[in-house]
């Protein structure tokens, strides 16, 4: 798919960013606006202890209808009782109030540290003039919700005359269904709210719930996607695969800068006994510590490949029919290591992607996981995240 | 329970270890010898690509008689096919000849690299000569099987007029059912096959069974007992309780020396709706690498069990009645994060042991999982195992 080099919004949507002092210096608002209505479906996290956000939006969306996301970093309004879901309505109030519209079509999220009281008179006295300096630049939004991220994540592509543009958030707390992902699309195709809801969840299936940074699950993942049909109708095959593509690409992208990740490691199981245990064993090799930590050190004890299929107890697993291959090069074949020049792997587990590859041999299921090698960074960052 | 100041073996058990070359100047064979066969019992690894020696001590197991365990370290004799499976019969074979026994008698066992061909000509020449060796002192064999573990595992406790001593290893690769561990039960209580192997499995159950290091499942695991009887009967019940006592013991080292940890982590959920909730929320609060890094770091982002107990998506969570304590310290009450003390819950983290208890609130089950924490000390060990 042909992403643009710079990603653009499609036509009716801009966005604004602010300090409002949540966090020191850094931008902690963001607003994204459409010029019109726009059609709405979004997904959310499966954890249990949802934050007030997620709740909220929950209701929000079975309108079908959104003209604007709010959403803040620093502080993720998780845990907070009562007093949360009333402070996230609020943000939905006021930023309404600004853009002129109504708290029911405003999507609000909050991401960062959870149990701590939102800071709503700040974030209502913040949202203040932000649609005087609304821009047409997605970069700008996604500013705006980074939490430990390293760069902003925007993307863009054509499909038709219509443009597609994900502004996505996530490095850690990420093990989908969803992640802790914020990820906003933004579309000026022409599809009611049920038509986007079916391919949203489609393409989430494959992209978003197949990433995992750490196996852990966040409390507010939101994935949203509007879109407000100033492009008219398109093609839905080709917009369904153009969404996809991006879907894919952003979580390549969230992937690869999981928290202290220096690779992008991707996980295929073929030729399982079907879908389920080609995810369950996908997700396992993109979850073991002791591959992710074999692709940091670029140290080919592939043994752990075995080690981590095998501990799919609930699968189907024949070990004298189930081979590997590291960027292409067969290290396991038929359940038993393979006598390669160590030298050449250490190379392969080198490079920045790393692709594990393990045929099972035992039928026709196939499925890739998305992660990234677990480092010194990630052990970092999370032994001070609160205190950050 | 009183365990012995310094361990001992029961009545009739010796052992002897060397180095044989298989590591450059650490001590990789270790020989258990009991003077008149034992009744024995064991269970091994789940993992679906079970060592040879796995495959091996499945079958010699069923004769429910051991005179002998035979262990090496450094290679692990696993994805070894065809081969690996006659290495082990050789090796059972070379200690029986040591010993003057049958190979029905030993079982063997290999701990290290996966994949890996067994150097048996070196081991069964370096097997000659150990039984002159043999000595009452079993932290002489423990030191045999270390792998990554930072010090030689013994245990030993009188029950009556009976000894039970434990010998183990594992602090990587360790998810039970059972985990890269190595545990072997020696006792002087006269205790038929069928006997022990009940009393094992109710204590491995609550033990090994809880204990995670990095959710990763070894091929390799064994958990044996000998029982040569030379102390006559034992009282059942102190007996188990006894063996159930040393099991808890055990993990807790095995737990406490995980690779790089700092910090022994124990997390209990109490008033699960059933015992298998309970377990699997305990054992998902163990592995949350967000937990483990905040145990590191003493950093008090409580928001993280909350986050890590939503995650258990087929448990019974019931955030309104969910709270939670750190050593003691409530840190968060019916699903909301308490205004605590952060210095205190700070220097309640910085305790050797954490405590992690989480109330449900749902039922009447209770359930302990054992780990560690997560810290540069486990990246550094683990991405350059296979070739350290």
């Amino acid at each position: 798919m042909p992403f643009h080099d710079r990603p653009v919004f499609p036509r009716g949507f801009r966005c604004a960013s602010r300090n409002v002092g949540l966090k020191p210096t850094a931008k902690d608002l963001a607003l994204f606006v459409s010029e019109v209505d726009a059609a709405a479906a979004a997904v959310f996290t499966r954890n249990q202890f949802p934050g007030a956000p997620v709740i909220l939006g929950r209701e929000t969306i079975k309108g079908g209808r959104l003209r604007a996301i709010f959403a803040n970093s620093k502080v993720s309004n998780v845990a907070t009782g009562e007093r949360g879901l009333e402070n996230a309505r609020r943000m939905a109030a006021a930023a309404a109030a600004e853009i002129d519209s109504t708290p029911d079509k405003v999507l609000v999220s909050s991401t960062g540290v959870i149990g701590v009281p939102l800071p709503i008179d700040i974030i209502e006295q913040g949202v203040r003039g932000m649609s005087a300096e609304l821009v047409a630049n997605p970069v700008i939004g996604a500013e705006g919700i980074m939490t430990t991220d390293t760069h902003p994540k925007a993307l863009s592509l054509s499909v038709g005359d219509a443009t597609i543009t994900w502004v996505a958030k996530g490095s850690g707390m990420i093990e989908p269904n969803m992640a802790t992902m914020l990820v906003y699309i933004f579309t000026d195709a022409a599809l009611d709210a049920a038509t986007l809801d079916r391919m949203l969840r489609q393409a989430v299936d494959v992209s978003f719930n197949m990433l995992s940074v750490d196996s852990d699950t966040s409390t507010s993942d939101t994935c949203a996607i509007l879109a407000n049909g100033l492009a008219g109708a398109v093609d839905e095959p080709a917009f369904q695969a153009a969404l996809s593509a991006g879907f894919l690409r952003m979580t390549e992208i969230l992937a690869r800068d999981g928290e202290g990740a220096t690779h992008l490691l991707r996980t295929t199981a073929r030729g399982a006994k079907d879908l389920r245990e080609a995810r369950r064993i996908a997700k396992t090799l993109v979850n073991s510590p002791l591959i992710k930590t074999m692709v940091f050190g670029a140290d080919p004890n592939v043994g752990s490949i075995l080690m981590a299929v095998g501990k799919c107890f609930d699968c189907t697993i024949v070990p004298s029919s189930t081979s590997a291959w590291i960027n292409g090069h067969e290290v396991l074949r038929d359940g038993s290591r393979l006598d390669f020049d160590d030298a050449v792997v250490r190379a392969a587990l080198g490079s920045e992607v790393v692709d594990i590859v393990v045929a099972l041999g035992v039928g026709d299921a196939d499925a890739t996981a998305y992660g990234c090698d677990l480092t010194q960074g990630y052990i970092d960052e999370n032994a001070a995240y609160y205190s950050s």
